[in-house]
């Protein structure tokens, strides 16, 4: 098993690589939070580029060197772009983030949803409703048959969706990060509990959004269960900061981005977190 | 007839109530201003989500309190997505907003625009020229047969689509909002004149299509005429605020998110307005 | 030849005009970066609107004093609203500017970018890459046959591209702005270099993006090679004079929408320049 100090020199690792190669993660996103998506992926030192045609999400999965999905506003040609997209990054071998954004909503969400689950994205990222959602949809451990999601929201604790999200990255074979107070990032047999963070968080939208894209950035450079734990990481520490200098959502937005940027590897690394095992 | 504080209790109760609950209000809502429409929810107290297929038309329909519909950059799905969902709502009785953004531009909108006068849209928010131009499309008094809005400006002042937004008003049995120097709200008896605001409002965009999504926050809580109304409010005195402490539009954007954020139900209630009869 | 003096006369007068009269450049352009392309024309006293649909492209194109045009996520419907919008901009002799983001990623973004050629963008605004892959695209001088197009990034230097970028303008008869850390301003017989801009324009998205849509904005007041040249200008100039006042991306981006807003004609016309003869 992975030590604390282990963990840390991969965080430290995963950080620099990205600061040094400035990595393409592409995204196929939401219109809500893609410029968000985007600047957190610049922060960060990597690189961002969003498309929505069938054939062009090919050619960014191909082209980078991970790939982020997030379901949020579904647009009809979706139909087509996701599962081809989904299919070519799992068949190449490349890592590629789910945010499976309100899962529930919808009859083509849905759908897309459950081809997913032979396309086995690496890294899944998302609250711990929808989580338990996912799950369900995919009838692993921990699921819940009927959402508790709402809107884009959690009603659910992250603690309630530790089940699911360990069922979910044993199929997957990957890691998954459950958004919360506190953060749970497991690859299946270990899990990991990361502290930070602000409530305003929940006040500007697209922060779980952009965390996706960021871990993305990092699968990059790192494995699933590194590059989530850095993600996560990076966001504890640059939302704590942010929170101490700014008196409301509207600056927290700007302050968070310039933490993102400024934050080194080894203040990442030391970004507290607890492992346990399951 | 209300007094002038009566109208102020009902706004701090709809404020307070909307701090407290963190209503959910959906949106369907052009990709322009999409976050600040999110960001803006948010910073009041209440929960955003954005769709575009029918089916989740109709699900945050059902699903949030109110939902807010601003028909900016029409997709071609819209044809099936906006009518469909007006019309759960006005079946379900659930209040919506309206922004009829650059009324007279394109076949589409046009159409769909007329479909919405039998659905009632429970709040109008719009610039007084589109006001005057909804009323001509919908044939009502005040309304203007061509429209004098450019792109999504206005070139009309708020008084003069007074007839308009009573006409209106007295249509759908809600009330009006038409956003300008002074503001006018109107349930088509009484008619309220907001002060405030900030000429930097004109300089960034989506001051308007941020201010509809709010309004459909409070309409969760509130009537239409109070939702307009604190929604107004909350907006001329944040940027107020904003105003005093910037040198620029992007710095006044980043503060006036914070002073939505940090306004209280009784500051809210105190922004100057005057009542006057129909 | 245009002297120095002339040009900034010329760059005075552009500014000046444009803060007068607040024109609308309409916008087909990507989700990405389409509030902050809004944001930037509001701040230099332009006006902004945004569509998708080909008659109401149509719309923005007679309307407006001038169009911007970005290719960046392609939605399916502008296989109709692209070229409709580019042939009515042509036959009215409306100027547009042309960004050609991510030319070679994708069968339709191919497609369009092909079609353009006879329509003749009045003004092409790209990085080096992407004016080498165009050019190669339309065979003439200069142009790659195969892109160097990195998802949204440049590979190349902007010097490579000044045999591209001269072959663009002679093509259309107007002018090209290869932008990168030295801006490249040419007309097809006369090349200017303008310097300043910022580290951290690559660390925001959309710099690019939002110079086309100024670009845009000075088009309805000046001739295409000195509103690109003014758009460039104002960029440099308000970059580095953010640079200095912030600590990270998210604050520049806040402050560079103040410097532009800010900036005087004056101010402008004298950022740094230099002129060659080709």
């Amino acid at each position: 098993m992975l030590t604390k100090k282990d963990i840390q020199n991969q965080i430290i690792q995963a950080v620099e690589t990205v600061k040094k190669t400035n990595p393409m993660a592409g995204s196929i996103t939401n219109s809500v939070t893609i410029n968000l998506v985007a600047n957190a992926q610049l922060a960060v030192g990597g690189s961002a580029a969003m498309v929505y045609l069938p054939d062009e999400g090919e050619f960014l999965a191909k082209a980078g060197g991970a790939t982020y999905i997030n379901v949020g506003t579904l647009l009809p040609i979706y139909e087509e772009t996701l599962p081809h997209t989904a299919k070519v990054l799992h068949e190449t071998g490349k890592p590629w983030v789910l945010d499976p954004v309100a899962v529930g909503i919808g009859s083509l969400r849905t759908k897309l949803l459950k081809q997913f689950k032979v396309y086995k994205p690496t890294i899944i990222r998302a609250n711990a409703s929808e989580v338990m959602a996912l799950a369900g949809l995919w009838e692993l451990d921990g699921g819940t048959s009927t959402s508790n999601v709402r809107g884009v929201d959690s009603t659910d604790s992250v603690s309630s969706a530790k089940a699911a999200a360990v069922a979910l990255a044993k199929w997957t074979g990957g890691a998954v990060a459950v958004s919360g107070e506190t953060d749970l990032i497991t690859d299946g047999s270990v899990i990991v509990y990361s502290y930070g963070g602000s409530h305003f968080m929940e006040k500007i939208t697209g922060a779980g959004c952009s965390l996706g894209g960021v871990i993305a950035v990092y699968a990059t450079a790192a494995s699933p269960f590194i590059a989530a734990l850095t993600g996560t990481s990076v966001y504890n520490l640059a939302a704590a900061r942010a929170e101490k200098k700014v008196e409301g959502p509207g600056s927290f937005q700007v302050q968070f981005l310039d933490e993102l940027y400024k934050a080194t590897a080894e203040e990442i690394a030391n970004n507290p977190f607890e492992i346990e095992e399951v």
